[in-house]
């Protein structure tokens, strides 16, 4: 039987015996200088061309310098959208590379609409998409990521399509429930009539959303945003929804630390994805004994120190 | 003294007499075929540029026949970035070619994101963005877009950058509060402590946002999106958010009507534009006497006919 996303995503975990994510989220202006004037020397570039150029070759560097550390990389596409259509071809072959070398992959996205709009994005993020009937031509696929976050404020409808490419092509989802910014309670805190808040509504449906999902593992293909900076509301969402791989942003940069992640985590140890972006990519800004010549080194150990601070929760 | 986007919209739509937005959503395999086969002519086209050639021709031709009869066009964008990066070159050229014939244009993207993420996608649709710092080089814009769709399910922190990027280029926004799709009530239609639905609070959030917004036309540059299939709770937003301009899915296709768009309307006769895309683009395939050939007029006919049958409510 061909394994879910879940249990590739917690097959990687165990294989590489940590929760990491790396965030993919290259700003142009912490690129090491010596890339950006390789990209810049061909003559006919075009500046966005440059830039998406440079970016793609950050990102090969990091993903080399983790591949063998971390189970996953989360591109996020607004830093890549940004460059236009050359930053998008950067995003999809960011994508490619990081699969071919192992990695599961992300596409931070946070896409939301609905019929058939969520179905083109479903297709072209984790399905296929059939092109020019005449040929019978299938382009498969567009982005090939493992799985995006989603955002369910239309309800089941600007989801279902992704269930359904999710359950063809072993791909999966994260929905956000509670997210790591400071103004996340303007809607997600409100109480209900009922005493629960919005936050927890949203558990609710994305547990009931992704209970056909669980597979092997014990885990479903529809998963959470949960951030790191709420913890004690992680404690309540984790009981909520036992089944759902929570992807926790918030670690690192935005503050949280790793007792802030451990109420996201089930007793087994599993069950959440932890994600650090600047942290890690941009570490040689940060640590001792590095510079942009050894950014991706600087990478590689700052992963390392993440994966130990983890360690101390289990 | 500069005119805002809520200025330029209402401008607008007293300039053609109608508020209609036309929806530029175009289905690959509903495009006439003479249209395909030309783009896949070039020998050395990949599929995915021939299909983003094809939604450009005809995205040019219904723009070309659109332009004298209505003040705005809303590309929806997951139908160009199902073809990936050829896609968005697309998107990016349609918003163009829709600004240079005089159109007010709306990224129908529904991005949402926190901090520098929404910088990044807050620049590269409504702003300019800086790259190569040592050259000075601004890029402006990416996307050229005059407003675009937004999702706050994460709060102020994801839609202040957009606010910034509007007041600095006279630009706008749509907050989707109440969405036209079936199951948009999952979870907007929830009952709050204080008896008032999930879709009104996110109401009293847009009116707050945008009441430093709020210009000479009376009108806020931070709208809503607020689906023509939910009369009577487009009629109690209209009361919460009475300086907000509407954006109206859900009219033709969808099964909305004139009367049921009607509730979206101040008594002034403004503050909505109402969209249709299907029944406009595509209208070739059910108005009598027009085919393929002559699609572009098939849209201009549908168009003025959406025109009269809104006449009738004001």
């Amino acid at each position: 039987m061909k394994k879910t996303f879940a249990d590739r995503l917690v097959e990687a975990v165990k294989a590489k015996g940590n929760p990491i994510c790396v965030g993919l989220d290259p700003r142009l202006n912490q690129i090491p200088s010596y890339i950006k004037r390789k990209a810049l020397e061909g003559k006919d570039v075009s500046p966005m061309a440059a830039a998406a150029d440079s970016i793609l070759e950050f990102n090969k560097g990091i993903i080399d310098a983790v591949a063998d550390i971390v189970p996953v990389v989360k591109p996020q596409i607004a830093f890549y959208e940004i460059f236009g259509y050359e930053g998008v071809r950067a995003y999809e072959e960011t994508l490619k590379y990081a699969k071919e070398k192992g990695l599961i992959t992300i596409a931070d996205a946070k896409r939301n609409d609905i019929g058939s709009t969520a179905t083109a994005y479903a297709q072209a993020f984790l399905g296929e998409v059939e092109m020019f009937e005449d040929e019978n031509e299938v382009i498969s696929p567009i982005f090939d990521a493992d799985s995006i976050t989603l955002n369910a404020y239309l309800g089941i409808d600007g989801i279902k399509p992704f269930i359904t490419e999710a359950q063809n092509y072993d791909k999966g989802m994260f929905i956000l429930v509670k997210t790591s910014n400071p103004s996340s309670g303007d809607l997600q805190d409100l109480e209900m009539k009922d005493d629960s808040k919005i936050y927890e509504i949203m558990g609710y449906l994305v547990d009931s959303w992704g209970a056909n999902e669980i597979s092997d593992s014990g885990y479903s293909s529809v998963g959470a945003v949960v951030g790191a900076t709420y913890p004690e509301q992680a404690a309540t969402l984790r009981k909520i929804m036992p089944n759902s791989i929570f992807l926790v942003p918030g670690y690192g940069a935005q503050g949280g630390g790793a007792k802030d992640v451990a109420p996201c985590f089930n007793d087994d140890g599993l069950g959440a994805v932890v994600n650090s972006s600047r942290g890690i990519i941009f570490a040689y800004e940060k640590l001792d004994g590095f510079d942009e010549t050894s950014y991706a080194e600087a990478a590689a150990q700052a992963a390392k120190n993440m994966r130990d601070d983890l360690a101390s929760i289990f």
